[in-house]
């Protein structure tokens, strides 16, 4: 009496997805079969393909189908200049300012102790060993302002100086075209901490 | 320069997802690829195999594996009564109600001009082909409540009565436990009109 097998597992399967629970997945498999079985299909084979080609960076450990990815290899970089992000994402949000030519680290996450992602889990070895290569002259943090964030800012800033190396953290303030009138007290008082000579 | 091709597509490829935009697309990709590639892969398989194994029940038009869906070969349900449902969420939704015992069909939509969705694209020839068997005696309208659902039931309880069944229709009225206070106007009005001697 109960729905066919394979239907079941299809909708058990879309959990897997981050923010999907049982409606949304129930939704999506019907949406799949019965208006986009074509999309479906590219799907299936994207996630395979995608399983199969991608790997990480050597050098910066974003997703790449090479030994280094294209950026890391690119003479046209200031090797002296390393960013730490916490996702691609950010990465690409970085890239799209224009206003960085450096290297880049993504740790793909940030410490949250209460779900267990310590420094061991995020990797930081091979972080601490790509920032000691001699080359880089000074490291950016640019991991979010969300407590976790901060916490991994705070964390590297301080394994960071000890290895001697120049440490910096992007800005905190109000948005470009921000007013103060509707800007939370926190982001202004932060602004104003930060403050620079004009 | 830019981001591997692979994972472009798998990006690209999850929009087919609905209510999936770019910014989801990409958290859900680096998602699966960096936290969850077992789920993704399982995911993959799980297309694959419904995409092979599934089809549409002849009768109800669910989606089944076999001929027609083992609801509608039970010799225990009635076969004198046929509801109908905009979608298999929909039967599920009224089976655990285990108020109905007698046989469904799912339309796979609702009529919704503005989408190009009328009765042809619903296949309603196969609805009323299914539903003057000669058996089936009532017809139970159970398509939702919103604007497309009204109408749909409309439009059907005019051709159906046409073809000489009696129609029915689920009723509107207060939730079990509602309130008065916390319900909205027009479903105080609907439950006034369709008010039951007592």
């Amino acid at each position: 009496m109960s729905s066919p097998s394979s239907l079941d597992e299809l909708i058990e399967a879309l959990r897997c997805l981050p923010g999907v629970g049982p409606k949304s997945a129930q939704r999506m498999a019907y949406h799949l079969l019965q208006r986009n079985p074509r999309g479906a299909e590219r799907l299936g084979q994207a996630i395979d393909h995608a399983l199969k080609t991608l790997r990480r960076c050597a050098r910066c450990n974003t997703f790449t189908e090479d030994e280094v990815c294209d950026r890391c290899a690119s003479p046209r970089r200031d090797p002296t200049q390393l960013c730490i992000v916490e996702m691609p994402v950010d990465l690409n949000t970085m890239e799209q300012t224009h206003a960085y030519g450096g290297l880049y680290y993504v740790l793909m996450g940030r410490l949250s102790p209460l779900d267990g992602i310590g420094p061991k889990e995020l990797g930081f070895e091979r972080l601490l060993a790509r920032a000691t290569d001699g080359v880089v002259k000074e490291v950016i943090l640019a991991t979010n302002f969300t407590n976790e964030g901060e916490a991994t800012a705070h964390y590297l800033s301080e394994v960071l100086h000890a290895r001697g190396l120049k440490v910096s953290r992007i800005a905190r303030g109000l948005p470009v075209g921000g007013e103060l009138e509707y800007s939370d007290a926190a982001t202004v008082a932060q602004a104003f901490i930060e403050r620079r000579d004009y």
